[in-house]
């Protein structure tokens, strides 16, 4: 097996998701690459020094430019917050490494097209971590739409409900919190929560063809931790659009962090004219799944517990019955890449694919702000 | 459409499910007769002169034995405690009329069986209220398992959980709380719950050849409501058993006013070789199914919303996804009777079939009081 | 007790549940009043007739203006079609009837103001038939957030989703069907479904300030059943709206009848700062509610069986964990409108408070045809 | 951190299991030793070279008892199948060397006995594999009980169901298929799924007095895979019974491999006079708890997703509302055992604790063959 040496930015909790699937998938799955965690890079080279121990890297680095030239480096994986993808991305590919980011791509599709650019000038393998394709019950529903179990698809609903900024007393940026500063992460729940939502329904469901948003700021002002002052919050906390896709579909996307006594509840359901399905975050291992065809007097939204081997990635886990959780989905899109890079091409979703998810982020901003309905580029 | 006179005697809860009952049939159902509520009767004249101008009943008596001669009563329907049962049913039955006795019929086999010879002597009209048959779930199992869906059934698996009794506070015996009471009774859980799961098995599963059960009195004494003494508690407060069927199956059953949580969790569960169902009180319009004919990716427990046009029953009431709840059971009963009254037999369960439960509630008692299997007569 | 003469129009699927109510209520309420079923009116005379016998009315009309004079009746019920309420209504107020009409009040805000006006100028009791209200376990969200258990209101989030008009066979028009014909129900979804999410919004949660809409037929043609001819289809298949309240929270509401799988499933969550609640009508008797005060690692979504002694109207019934239906909603209705009635008040929504939802419900219609946000009325 | 060399006997499914956790356990938990894949011990060489090489083990063995006397191995963990546990604990304790067991301890007490004395006497540190006591909703259920939440205890009710032996042509014996064979596994279901029951049980609700039970093996013979014959089946395919534990509540066991649509439903439920709680593998990160003392109209079972930092274990993991799954109850175990390694003592549960459990089901075996009560050792 070939060594696909990684260098990876930023030892947050994005951090961890990826070290982890970096080291555990070839426990599980057969690829024709081992990933090798080669150098870890943060800012913070005590925490650095801390996270490699932790994690077995075998070097550190404070600063990302001495990644790029590094022959040992085949690969820059980006897990820092949004404001440094598309440098990082950028130079790694002039430089040409592989580039794994995470998601959003950019802070805004001016920056995404520079990143989408970069990769496909270099022809480099890329990919963004849209993780939640990999759910075994998100692939599944995936494989049904596509073997046209769903006929016609007439509605897609879709929400992503949080709850944990509800308190004032919460501040914004710095530490762990830098979701809630703007300049950061370029937008609030639109590019952190309904990015996921996108990505997923572009997937399942094809383009977007025009929306009509609004956006929310709950609370006016929160003390900045870097500042210590109390100052205007320029995030979005909540934001909901209506939306009309390409296939004739209508649509309701919704993701809020005031939704309280939710944690992380990312739904969608899909209506078609011959099946529905429904599927939840919170109860990743299960799929919801309506069959017209059933005998009328037996017909009912069914439970699947997606553990069997028959279903996707599910053979390389345990036996049926037993669910997997969170983690695994970054663990299957490793393994999809490292498999795609076996054949040479890159694993979906590609910097470019990524790049439409912020097309319609972008189109549901402009919306909230104009209060009109806004094409999607 | 015939009238059908019928004299009520106990105007408690049950009193009031069987008049709504009698008063409503015939706004839903197309029967043969129309319920006439001819009179109530109950020991406390006040009590049955309420119940009457509520429910519309011509006249009021307080001796039941004036009902056996008043050639206005075509049918005697028994819903006074479980210690009256036998006396009435069987002067009743010498007399003529025709008989509905509420469950259980007698407070042991001993009983039952003179209630059972007196109607088949007379030839009258009889059925025992075990209402839940009637829901219209439960009616759909029942098809499902007649039309070989389940196939070779291995399991059985039922509970009736209730809470109301947990407070040492709560006296014994007296208005509403006779089924404390174990002279009245005849016993405690055994008789009044039990005695439901069992009603059902025997229906759906056919029937039950050897037991071994345990019972159990949490609450030793209780104050008595009308002696105001604290006297020992003679019923039992928890039953369970384990059974073999006569078509091999293995079941648990288990009953209890001591389930924190549940008001009415009657439940059970059937494991076919080729499917499986649940059906649970606490939301009585729905039944759980699970076919193993189905393809294998997207096999899982279906939740069957049990209010189609198709389902049994459900054309008398309203659209398909709006449910009917616990009373509709009992008008369902009443429709039923009427039916096979118009056909010339009794609707199941007749004091016949009702008596199979008796002896099975029997043996139960019996073997937790040996600490042995005991075969059911 | 006081009878009230009943003059019921129209014997449909309403005629029918609006019947069961009258008829059974004080069986189980204490009222003022003893609604009598003294006419019904449909012109169809054979049908009336058959109605006229199954419920027990007294006699029969064909022409509802009959009933406007007729010196024996207190009260016209208007359950016929949406074109005929706003006639009648008026009708019957100049005529000092007391009035009770189906909801939607008119087909537009023309219409139900005129009928607003009619039945304040004759100062008759009113209401409308928006039975929602009443589920017991809506009435306790009611009484949860006027308690303040919710604290501030951030989202509101409701759907109305069948799927009865998938089959492009099915004819518009017709016996059963008029709720197709957009001249007779005046719109599609939005009038027959939203106007629901939006009466118990309303009640709910306040006033709605803007709207921004989208609409959709999704089945362009459809046979007429009564010309025979293939017709354009006129009335909304599904409609979505995000909305703005006046209390600062943002909504979604969407309905349809291309969600497959779905017969009837209203739902709504409300999410507050302290708490948020959910209800289904396919599971009625339940209330999901989560409470932010729960010992931190005890939190969770509570399934309350809504069927105790202390939830609304639930004394009324059975016993704990025995739920009740879809029927007994439109009970509840009559029972608080007979003991407003004693009062001398009309009971909610009254017809000036119905007004205010197809004050919204335009507002939708509107803002779907010009793609704009429009202003609530 | 110290290094802890383990030897691995078998590399089966639960050989998978436990080189996943010792692989995994530092990267989340910090213990005062690091687990080392020192030697993995299979009878097929291919095979175990196969595993070493997925799984990083620096060599390979084929016979267990080079491990004994090697210097470099300081614990021995046996995965192996049941009829090789007691040979190997044995000769490993009196080697000195630390031991981790699958469950069930011995095929019989007997065994387990003499597992236990060697420990025991060898005074090293001991361990079995009950990994369901590690679910975080698990841990969380003992917490509430142990805080005495639950008050006095009525009522225990625990099943494990699973489906995968139904088909009369899978064999009985060879690879994979040891859990058949009575000879290997000691009994069908009641030494491999009701031993988690009973081990979780007395873990939460303490000692069982005394016990009634049936087993019942439904498919007569198999062809046994080594000898091609088609022979007798000697393990239990069901095992239900009745117990009373010490504290004076009554239980339910049942266990089987009939109960088609559950591929590994674990499920147990705990009825306090205060509260209650409901536990289930096939959502494993989800604790059902009732509170009588919630404030009595807003009482409803609880769906707890044990995702909160403050939950057992889940500090250690990601964020709120992102579920772990089966493996990680495994790691758990490991980070457990590491910690109170640390701490000079051995982790729960012990050989000694797990040999309560072999007393637990010897008596159930005995009951089923006597059809009496048996009290537990």
């Amino acid at each position: 097996m070939k060594k696909l040496n990684i260098a990876l930015v930023g030892c947050g909790f994005m951090g961890r998701t990826h070290s982890n699937a970096f080291r555990k998938v070839t426990n599980f799955f057969d690829t024709p690459y081992q990933p090798v965690l080669k150098r870890i890079c943060a800012r913070n080279g005590e925490k650095a020094k801390t996270f490699a121990d932790r994690w077995g890297f075998e070097s550190v680095e404070t600063d990302w430019r001495k990644l790029i030239d590094d022959k040992d480096v085949d690969l820059i994986d980006i897990a820092s917050p949004n404001d440094t993808h598309a440098e990082i991305a950028i130079a790694a590919a002039k430089a040409g490494k592989m580039v794994m980011c995470e998601k959003p791509l950019g802070r805004n599709p001016t920056e995404s097209e520079a990143m989408v650019k970069a990769v496909e000038d270099a022809k480099v393998a890329n990919m963004v971590w849209y993780n939640y394709r990999r759910v075994p019950a998100v692939t599944l529903a995936k494989q049904l739409i596509d073997e046209g179990r769903l006929g016609r698809i007439f509605h897609y609903r879709t929400v992503f409900l949080q709850d944990w900024t509800i308190s004032s007393d919460l501040p914004q940026g710095g530490e762990g919190l830098w979701r809630l500063d703007a300049s950061i992460a370029g937008s609030g729940v639109t590019g952190d929560l309904l990015a996921h939502n996108i990505d997923t329904a572009l997937w399942l469901n094809g383009g977007i063809e025009e929306v009509t948003a609004m956006t929310e700021t709950f609370i006016k002002t929160r003390k900045h931790s870097l500042t210590g002052k109390e100052e205007p919050v320029k995030i979005d906390d909540a934001s909901a659009f209506l939306a009309r896709f390409k296939n004739g579909s209508l649509a309701t996307f919704e993701a809020t962090r005031y939704a309280r006594g939710h944690k992380a509840l990312y739904t969608f359901e899909i209506n078609g004219e011959k099946a529905s399905i429904i599927w939840d975050l919170h109860d990743l291992h299960r799929l919801q799944y309506f069959d017209h065809n059933d005998v009328s007097k037996l017909r009912g939204w069914r439970s699947i517990h997606v553990t069997d081997t028959e279903h996707p990635y599910m053979k390389h886990w345990w036996v049926p019955g037993l669910q997997i959780g969170y983690e695994h989905t970054f663990i299957h899109q490793v393994a999809d890449f490292l498999t795609d890079l076996g054949g040479g091409k890159s694993a979906s979703p590609t910097f470019r694919e990524a790049l439409a998810t912020d097309y319609v982020t972008a189109a549901v901003l402009e919306s909230a702000a104009s209060k009109t309905w806004v094409k999607v580029r």
